[in-house]
C-alpha cells in the first residue's frame, strides 16, 4: 500500500521534472530567437559585417547572463526536486508559478537589452530574478512544513538551501541598488554574483554552500 | 509473459507523458512570445519606460490567465494518466486530441488579448477552455469502459474526476455567458474559477476534490 | 555483464525515446504560429471579427491535418521503439533522419496553406508524408536485419508493421496523384486516409492493423 | 547509504539528460523557422513557385548541414553521459556551457547562410562547431580526472573519446581553413566531414571509432 502510495507520489515528482526540464530548454532556446542579423543590405566587406557583429556584443552579453540565470535556477529547482519525498498538489502549484517565472526571462531579457540605459529595463530584469528565487524559497519552506522532505537530508542540508537563497538574492538586490548609480554597473555587479555561482571558485569560505548544490 | 505486457503497456504511457509534458512547455514558453516590447522610439524617459510597461497590462493579464489554464490542464491530465493501467490506441488519440487544442491555447490567448472587446473573442477562448475539458472528460470515461483504470484507484476517486470536469466546466461556462453583459465580467469570472482551482482555498466542501488531485 | 551492456543500450533508446518526444512536442505547438490574427484596424464589427475567423478556415484545416500527421508518425515510431532490443548507432541516425522531416512539417504545411492551389505545394506536402514514411520503413527492415528486435516480438507483427507502411503509402501517393485533377482533391484524399489511421473504426478488415499499433 | 547516494547522483544525470534532449530537440526545430517562404506575390505560375523553391537551395543547404552538427553533437554528448558513473556540479555546469552553445547554432546557421560569400560568417559557423567540441573534450578530461566515469569502461573507450574529439576538430579546422580560398570550399569540405561522422562507411581505418559511438 505504502509502496503503491510513493509510485504514484513519485511520478508527480517525475512529471514536475519533465515539465521544468522541457520549459527550461525552450526559455534557453528561445533567448537566442533576440540576437538579430546585421541587415544585408547595409553589409558590404568583411570589415563591415565584423563591425555588425561587434554591435551585437551587448545583446550577446544579455543572451549569456540570461542563459547563466537559467542555468542557476535549473540547478536550484534541480536540487530541491531531489531532496523531495514527493511532491503534493501546493507544493506543484509553487513550482508552476516558479515556471510562469522562468518562461519570462526572454521578455524581461529582451526588455533589458532594448533599454539598457534606463533603470526601469534593470529593476524589471531583477524582478525576474527575485521572483523565481523568492518561490524557491517558498517551495522549500513549504516542503519542509508538510514533511515533504526525504528523511536521510541531513539537518545542514536543509537549513544551508534556505540561507543559500537568502544571501544570493540578497547579493542581487544589492546589484540592483546599483542601478541609482548606473544601470551598467548594476548588470557588471549581478553578472559577477553569477559567475561566482556558477564558477565556485575553490575558496575556503564557500565550501559549504559547494557541498549542497 | 503479463509483465512484458504490462512494460510495454507502460512504456506508451510514459511516452504519451513524455510528449504531452513537451507540448506543454513549449506552449507555456510561446505565450510569452505575445508581450511585445514598446517601440524604442517612443521611449524618452524613465516614466514613458513605466507607461509602455502599464501598458502591457492586459496582455500580462492574459499571459497570466493562459498560464494558470495551461497548469490546470496539465494537473488535469496528469492525474489521469498517473491512474491508467495502460493505454491503448484509442485513449492514445484521444489524448493527442486534447493536446492538439493545448497547442491553439496560445493562439486563443493572442486572440483574446487583440479583440478583448469582442464577444465573439470571448468566446473562442472559452472555447479553448472547453475541448480541453471535453476531451479529458471523453478519455476518463473511455478508460473506465474499457478497463484501462489501475484496480487499486478507489470508487470516489473514480466518479470524483468526473464530476469535477463537469463542475468545473459548468462554471466557466456561466463565467463565458457572463459576456453578454460585457467581456471584462466575463474574464474576471473565468479568473476566479481558475484562481479557485489553482490556490484551492482550505473551505469543508472543496475537500473531496483536493483528495481527487 | 550482458545486464550491464542491456542497460546502456536502453539509454540509448531511452534517449532517442525523449529527443524525438521533445521534436515531435514543438514542431506540433509551431503549426500554431501559422494561424495569425485578422488585422485590428481591419476589424469594426462581431460580425467583421467572425469573417475573419472564418477566413483562417482553410489554415485551420491545414494545421488539423499537420497535426494528424505528426500524430500518425509519432505513434508509429513510438511502436517501433518499443520493439527494439536496442538501438545501434546506425539506427540512431536514420531516426535522425526521420525526425530531420519531422521538423520540415511546420514549413511544408505553411507553404501548401499559402499556395494552395499549385500543385508543386501539393507535392512538397505529399514529400514530407513520404519520407518519414520511408525512413520508418527503412528503419525497421534495418532492425530485423541486424537483430535489433525484441526476441518476442511476434512474426506476424514483425511483417505487419512493413506492410502497414507500403499500404498508407501508396493510398498517399494516390491521393497526391490526384492533384493533377485538382489540389483540393488531393487534400480531401489525403485527410481521408489519415482520419482513417487516427480513427480507426471498427471494420473487420482493418482488425490486424489495430492489433499492431 | 552509498545506494541512496548513488541514485541522487544518478537522477542529477538523467535530469541533465532530459534538459539535453529538450535543447537539442528545440534547436532542431528552430532551425526551420529561417526557411522563409517565397512572396506570395511574386508567384504566377507552377514555374515560379518551382523557381521560387530553387532559391531556398542554399538555406536548404545550411540547414540540412546544421541539422548534422547536431546530430553529430548529440550523440557525443549521449554517449560520454552514458559512460559517466555520475555528474558532479561542475561537470554539470561544463555541460550547460555546452548546451549554450548548442542555443547559438540557429543563430550561426542563418548568420551563414545571409553571408554566405564573407569570411568571418564562415568563421563564425566553424567556432559553432569547435566550442562544443572543445567543452565535450573538457567534460570528458574533467570526468576522467576526477573519477566520475563508469568503473566498467574500458581503457581503450576511455582514451577514443578523446582522441575522437581532436581527430575530427583538427578536420573541421582544416576545413575552416580552406575559406581562404573560398567560403564555398569551406562549406563542401565541413559537409563532407560531418558525413563521413554520420554516415560512418565500414572502411577498416575508422573500425576503432564505431566501437565507440
Amino acid at each position: 500500500m505504502r509502496t503503491l502510495y510513493n509510485q504514484i507520489a513519485n511520478q508527480n515528482r517525475e512529471r514536475l521534472a519533465a515539465l521544468s526540464d522541457g520549459v527550461f530548454a525552450v526559455a534557453m532556446t528561445l533567448l537566442v530567437l533576440d540576437l538579430r542579423l546585421p541587415a544585408l543590405e547595409a553589409i558590404h566587406s568583411e570589415h563591415e559585417l565584423a563591425h555588425g557583429l561587434l554591435m551585437l556584443g551587448p545583446k550577446l552579453l544579455m543572451y549569456f547572463m540570461s542563459f547563466l540565470t537559467l542555468g542557476i535556477f535549473w540547478n536550484g529547482q534541480q536540487t530541491q526536486l531531489n531532496q523531495f519525498e514527493r511532491v503534493d498538489r501546493d507544493l506543484s502549484w509553487i513550482h508552476l508559478a516558479f515556471l510562469a517565472t522562468i518562461t519570462l526571462m526572454p521578455f524581461s531579457t529582451q526588455f533589458l537589452a532594448e533599454f539598457i540605459a534606463y533603470r526601469m529595463a534593470l529593476l524589471v530584469y531583477w524582478l525576474n530574478i527575485f521572483l523565481p528565487g523568492a518561490l524557491l524559497f517558498i517551495s522549500w519552506s513549504y516542503a519542509l512544513r508538510h514533511d515533504l522532505v526525504r528523511e536521510d537530508t541531513r539537518d545542514g542540508v536543509r537549513s544551508a538551501i534556505c540561507r543559500r537563497v537568502v544571501i544570493a538574492q540578497s547579493l542581487y538586490a544589492g546589484g540592483a541598488l546599483l542601478c541609482f548609480i548606473g544601470t551598467r554597473w548594476s548588470i557588471a555587479a549581478i553578472l559577477l554574483v553569477q559567475l561566482n555561482y556558477a564558477l565556485a571558485p575553490q575558496l575556503p569560505w564557500i565550501k559549504e554552500k559547494r557541498s549542497v548544490r
